[in-house]
C-alpha cells in the first residue's frame, strides 16, 4: 500500500522515494510513504493552507452548530459501520482489540460526543455569546458584551503515531464544530491506518470540500505560511514539540499553539488504601492495565506508582503477580493482552530508556531477554515484557519524575504521609494526569487541592464507582485533556470548551439597540416592539427579537396573600405576620410570596387560547429585588429575547420578564423559556 | 531618584553604573537606574522567583476570592488618596491631565472593578467550579467535574513605558485576584512613576508579602527560572515579544506566554454615516482624539481611518480642522491637548516611521518642522505635531497596514462597499480594536462578523451612545484587552475572565460522593442526609452540604388546577380544557400548571416559623420535565447543594430541588436560593 496525501479533494502521490513501514508484529513492509512531501508540480503546502482557508473554512462557517453536529453525527455512523477494515489494519502497528475499541471505537465515540453537545449545549447560530451583559455606563446607553467567531483559518493538526484513529477525529470534532478546516498529518510510522480513515471519511462525501485534508509524510514549509487565524495542536514528544513552538512564524504570528507532549503521570494509593481494601485492588489492577493496554504508549499511561511506604513491598507484589499473567504476543489473537510497541526503534528506545532509569531504581519484574511471545517472532516483532521499577529514594530521584520511558513501563516508590505525596506527583512537573485511590473524601480533597495546578485532569477511584469508572487512562470527550508545564500546556476535548481553541473572543460595545441587533439577543435599554397583537399569537418564525408585552396592573391584596398561604400551604412568617417580620433584614412588614407574584405575572402576561404557543417549559435566572407589601400592584413586562430553531416543528424562545412595581420599580426579573411552534407545523 | 527594585519585601539598590532618563518635556535627568540589574551579593532573579512561589504564592492561597477582592479595594482606596504625586511625576513623560486621568485613575478604576467583581461574580472560596457536572456512565456512579485552582508560581508582568501605572495595575489586579503572586517590570524610561505606585502599593502594607515585587532595569536571567507553572504576560513592540516568547524556556516548560503587541487599529465610518450625521462627527472627534490622547502612545490608538472613498476629502478637511485647533506644550499646562512623546529617541523612531509610511501614503496635515510648542522647548522636549496622511490606493498598500508608527500618526484611506473594508480593516492581521461609527444595525453586524475573527474588542459608536461611550482606546475592565495574531494573541482583562490566565483548569472525575465532597458542591447521587430537623432550622454555619428534606405527596386535584386558573388569571388552554390539548406535542391531556407545582412544592416544603431562612431570594435552572395530571401526586426533595458566607450576619445557600410523581419520575428541577443567617447574627 503507498500512501497518498488527501489534497484540495483529492489524492495525490508523493515525491521522493518510497520507504517502507513495517509491522510492529512481524517486521514486513505493510505499507510505503513517499520521502519527498507533496509531489513535485502539485500543490505545495501554501496551496494545502489556501485550499482549506477559501473553500473549506467559508463552507464549515455559513453551517450553523447544530448543522455542523448533524454533520459530525452522520461521519461517525458513517465510520461506525466500516470498523473493520480499521481493525486489521490497526493490528500491524500492535494494536490488541482492546487497544482498537480504544483507538477506533474511542474516536467515533468522541464525534458522537461532540454531535451530540453541538445540539445540546449550543445554539443553533454560527457565533457564541460569551457571557452576560456588562454594564459600561451609568445610564445604560453604552454596554459591552462577548461573542466568539470562527477563526478564518486552518487547523494544522499533528498527530502521535499511538492513536492514529483517535487522535485525528478527537482533534477533528472540536475544529468542525467550531467551523474551521483541517490539515491533519499523522505520524508515518501508523500514518496507514490514518490513511484508510482519511480514505472513508473522503468516501462519505459527508464534509464539506476542504473541511479536511491529509498530509502525510514531511510537512516542507508548511509552517513557513501559517497566520494569526490558524491554530497548530500537536500531539507528540516534549523534543518535536519545542521545536515546533519554537518555529519563528509562530511568535512572529502569534500562532495559536496548543501542545500535548510527555508526562510522568502518577497513581497514588491512599492512606486508607492498604492491602485488603477495594482500593488496593483497583489500584493494582489499574498500573498493570496502564502498563500494558497499547504496550504501555499512551500519553495517559501511569508511569508513577505511588504509594504509602509501608505498603509498597504488597503493591510490587501483587503487581507482579498480575503482571505475570499477562499474555504477549500477535494482537490480533484474542488470547493475547499485549502486543508489540510501535516498532524496532521504539524498542530500542524504551530499553535505552529503562536502562537509564536503572540508575535510581531497581528492576523488580519483566526480564527483555527471557520473553515468551505467542504467535510472533520475538526477534523480527518489536515485543517487550512490562518492566516494573522500584525507587526507594524518589524524593532525591530525578530521571524517574522526568524521563518517560513510552512503553509497558512504571516505577513503583513509596511516600510518607499526603503531603509528601503530592510533593512527589508534583515533581512530574505538569502532567496530564493522576489517580487516586482512596475511599476518604478528606485524603482525597487534600491530594486534589495539593495536586491539581499541576494536573489536568484527577480520577477518583475507589468502590462507590468501580465498576463503572472510565480509568485512569483514558480522555473522555466531556473532560479536559491535556496538562500544564512537561504535558505541553495544551486543552484539548473538554467538551464544548474545546472550541474556544478555534474561535476567537471579540469583546462588542456599543448601544444596547445595537447590540442586541448584532447578537441577535434583546438587551434591556434597546427598543421594544410592542404591537397590538399578542406576541404569543406569533408562530417561531414570525416573531422578532424585542418584541415586548406590557400588561395590566394587578393590586396584590393581603386577602390574596393569605388565600395563596392557605391554598399552597406556604405560610412562612414573613407572608403570614406583621409582628414575625419587626426587625427582619430585607421585608419591611408582611410580604407577598414570590411564588404568588410569579403566579399573578403568568395569570397578567398569558395568552389562553391554542396558539404557536405551546408551553411553558422552563425558567432561568429569577430573583426577586423587591419584596411587594399588600396592597402594592405589579405590572409584567415581557420581552423575545433569544430564538433558537429546535426542529422543523417547533424552536425555543427565551423572554426577557420584568414585574415591576405600580411607580416602576423592580420587583423581580427572570427569563422565561417557551417551546414555539413554526408556522408550517 | 536613584530608582531601586523592591525585592523580598526590601528596596534594593541596583548594580553597575546609573544612567540618567530624561524628562521628555525638557530633556533634563528626572530619574536614575543602575545598568546591572539587581546588585551583586543581594537576591537573583532565582530567588526573587523563589520569594514570590514561596512566601507571597501560599499567602494569597490561603485567602478567599473575596478576601482577595476586599484587599484590592483597599489598595485601590489607598492610592486614590495619593493620586497627586503620581500625577505630578506623569507630567515629566509627556502625560497630560486627561493622559493622568486614564493612566492613573483608569488603572485604580480597574483596581475597583476587580474587587467588585470579585465579591459578586467569584465565590467566596479559594478554588472555582467550571462548569456543570459532566455524566461519564450510565449507572451515574462516575461523573466528571471541572475545577480551576491558582497556579503556583509567579507571574512575570513585562509593562509598556506609555502607561506605567495602569499598565501595572491592570495585569496586577486579575493575577492577586486568582491568587498568584506578581513580579512586575516597568519600562525603563517612565519607571520613575511605576517605582512611585510599587512605594505606594509597598507602604500601605495591604498586599501580603512576597505578593508584588518589582525589578527596575534589567531582568538578568530571569527567564532561565520561568516554569510550567509561572505566567508570563508583556505589553510592547512585536520585535520584543518574539525574543521573549522563543526564549528556549517558554517552549520547554510550556510557560504561559500573554502578549499584546503591535496593532494598525482601524476606525471604520459606515456607509450610512456621511457629512452631517452625528456619526461622521463621532468619528471625526474619535479620530482626532486617538491621535493627541497620550500623544498617540496607545497600542489601541486609531492608525487608519477608513471611511467611503467617496466621503475621503471629507474626512481630511474635518479631521484637519479640528487637529489644527490641538495646542501642543507643557502637559502640566491645563490649555495643553497634548504633550510630547516619551523621549527624543521615540520622536526620531516616529518621523523614520512616518517617512517609511510616505513611500505609501500623502501627508495631509502635520509639518514637524514648523511646530508651536506652549510652555516648553521644542528642541529639548520630544514634541511632535499630530501628522495625518492619507493612502489613495490602500488595497495595494502594505506599510500603512503593518508599520506601526507610535505616536499621534493616523493614515486615512477609502473604501467601496463594507466587504472591501472588512478586507481592510483585516489586513492588519490582528488588532487589538476596531471601531465602528454607523446608525445602521445591519452595516454593523456585516462588518463585526466581517472583522470579528482578526480583532479582540469592537466598538460601535452611534447617536444613541455618543454621550456615554467610552472611547475607541479604552480597554474596560470589564471587556477584553488583546488581539490575535499581530495584536499578540493575548487576552487580558475581560472581567473574570482574565483570571483564568493565572489558574489551571482540572478534570474531576470521581463519584458523586467523592466529588461533591471535594468541590463542596452537592451532585445528585451523592449521599443525602437527612435528619429529623428541617433543614431550614439550621444556620448558615452549621448546614452541612448534601443535608437533604423529603416532603409529604400533595395530590393535584382538578378543582386545585381551575381554582388556581381563576386565582391567577392563568386560563392557558392546556390547563383549561382536555378538548382543546388533543394533538398537543407534549400534554397528554390537561396538565397542571407550572406555576402551580412550584407554589405546591413550596408548601410541601416550608417550614412556616421564624428561623434561619431569612428569604427565598431566587431560583435558578427551572426545567419542567413531565406534565402532571389531575389527580397525580407531587412530592419534593430538597438538598443543600452549595453555601457561600456573603457577610457575618448571613450567608447564600444554593438548594438542588427536585419535584416527584408519586411513581418517582421527576416532574421538575431547579435551585432555590435562600438567604440564612449566621448563628452568631
Amino acid at each position: 500500500m503507498r500512501l497518498e496525501s488527501y489534497v484540495q479533494g483529492r489524492w495525490i502521490a508523493p515525491g521522493g522515494d518510497w520507504t517502507g513501514i513495517r509491522s510492529a508484529v512481524t517486521g514486513a513492509v505493510v505499507a510505503e510513504v513517499g520521502s519527498g512531501g507533496l509531489s513535485q508540480g502539485g500543490p505545495g503546502m501554501a496551496e494545502v493552507l489556501d485550499h482549506a482557508r477559501r473553500v473549506g473554512g467559508p463552507a464549515l462557517r455559513r453551517l450553523t452548530f447544530h448543522q455542523r453536529a448533524e454533520m459530525l453525527k452522520r461521519l461517525a455512523a458513517f465510520l461506525n459501520e466500516r470498523r473493520d477494515g480499521l481493525y486489521a489494519l490497526s493490528h500491524q502497528t500492535g494494536a490488541t482489540r482492546t487497544d482498537n475499541l480504544i483507538d477506533i471505537d474511542g474516536g467515533i465515540g468522541t464525534l458522537f460526543v461532540y454531535a451530540s453537545k453541538g445540539r445540546r449545549e449550543l445554539p443553533n447560530a454560527t457565533f457564541l455569546i460569551d457571557g452576560a451583559v456588562e454594564p459600561l455606563s451609568r445610564g445604560g446607553s453604552f454596554v459591552g458584551r462577548h461573542v466568539m467567531t470562527a477563526r478564518t483559518g486552518c487547523a494544522v493538526h499533528i498527530n502521535a503515531f499511538n492513536f492514529p484513529c483517535w487522535g485525528l477525529l478527537e482533534k477533528l470534532a472540536p475544529a468542525i464544530l467550531a467551523g474551521v478546516p483541517v490539515v491533519t498529518k499523522p505520524a508515518t510510522i501508523t500514518a496507514y491506518v490514518a490513511h484508510a480513515l482519511v480514505r472513508l471519511i473522503a468516501e462519505s462525501g459527508i464534509l464539506p470540500d476542504g473541511a479536511l485534508q491529509c498530509v502525510v509524510g514531511p510537512t516542507g514549509d508548511l509552517f513557513d505560511h501559517l497566520t494569526g487565524q490558524d491554530v497548530v495542536s500537536f500531539t507528540g514528544s516534549a523534543e518535536t514539540a519545542q521545536l515546533l513552538q519554537r518555529h519563528p512564524v509562530i511568535a512572529r504570528e502569534a500562532v495559536h499553539f496548543v501542545a500535548e507532549r510527555d508526562s510522568l503521570n502518577a497513581a497514588i494509593l491512599g492512606p486508607d488504601a492498604g492491602p485488603g481494601t477495594p482500593e488496593f485492588d483497583l489500584y493494582v489492577k489499574e498500573v498493570a492495565k496502564e502498563m500494558t493496554v497499547k504496550a504501555g504508549q499512551k500519553c495517559t499511561a501511569i508511569r508513577r506508582a505511588l504509594a504509602p511506604r509501608a505498603h509498597v513491598p504488597a503493591v510490587i507484589e501483587a503487581l507482579r503477580q498480575r503482571l505475570a499473567s499477562v499474555r504477549i504476543g500477535d494482537p490480533a489473537r484474542e488470547d493475547v493482552r499485549m502486543g508489540p510497541v510501535v516498532g524496532l526503534a521504539q524498542r530500542r528506545d524504551v530499553l535505552a530508556r529503562v536502562d537509564a532509569l536503572k540508575a535510581e531504581a531497581e528492576l523488580v519484574f519483566g526480564d527483555p531477554a527471557r520473553l515468551a511471545v505467542e504467535g510472533a517472532d520475538p526477534e523480527t516483532g518489536a515485543f517487550l515484557p512490562p518492566m516494573l521499577l522500584h525507587c526507594a529514594d524518589p524524593l532525591r530521584a530525578r530521571q524517574v519524575h522526568g524521563l518517560e520511558a513510552f512503553g509497558p513501563v512504571c516505577t513503583v516508590m513509596g511516600y510518607d504521609g499526603l503531603d509528601e505525596a503530592a510533593v512527589l506527583a508534583n515533581r512530574g512537573e505538569g502532567s496530564l494526569v493522576a489517580s487516586l485511590y482512596t475511599h476518604d473524601p478528606a485524603a482525597a480533597a487534600d491530594l486534589v487541592f495539593g495536586v491539581g495546578a499541576y494536573h489536568g485532569r484527577l480520577v477518583v477511584i475507589d468502590r462507590d464507582c468501580a465498576k463503572e469508572q472510565t480509568g485512569h487512562g483514558s480522555p473522555m470527550p466531556h473532560m479536559m485533556h491535556g496538562g500544564p508545564g512537561r504535558a505541553g500546556g495544551g486543552e484539548e476535548l473538554g467538551g464544548v470548551r474545546a472550541l474556544s481553541h478555534y474561535m476567537q473572543r471579540t469583546a462588542l460595545q456599543g448601544s444596547p439597540a445595537m447590540l442586541s441587533r448584532i447578537t441577535e439577543s434583546w438587551i434591556k435599554g434597546a427598543p421594544e416592539a410592542i404591537r397590538p397583537e399578542h406576541p404569543f399569537r406569533c408562530h417561531f418564525e414570525d416573531l422578532e427579537i424585542g418584541r415586548s408585552f406590557h400588561s395590566a396592573e394587578r393590586v396584590i391584596t393581603l386577602a390574596d396573600i393569605e388565600h395563596f398561604a392557605r391554598f399552597t400551604g406556604d405560610t412562612f412568617y414573613a407572608h403570614m405576620s406583621e409582628e414575625a417580620t419587626k426587625g427582619h433584614p430585607f421585608f419591611p412588614g408582611r410580604v407577598a410570596h414570590g411564588y404568588l407574584l410569579l403566579s399573578f405575572a403568568a395569570g397578567l402576561f398569558v395568552d389562553p387560547d391554542p396558539g404557536p404557543v405551546l408551553a411553558n417549559y422552563g425558567l432561568d435566572s429569577l430573583r426577586f429585588l423587591k419584596p411587594i407589601q399588600p396592597g402594592e400592584a405589579i405590572r409584567v413586562r415581557l420581552t423575545a429575547k433569544e430564538k433558537s430553531p429546535r426542529n422543523a416543528q417547533y424552536g425555543e424562545v427565551r423572554w426577557d420578564v420584568e414585574i415591576r412595581t405600580a411607580s416602576g420599580e423592580t420587583a423581580a426579573t427572570y427569563e422565561l423559556l417557551t417551546m414555539n411552534a413554526m408556522r408550517g407545523a
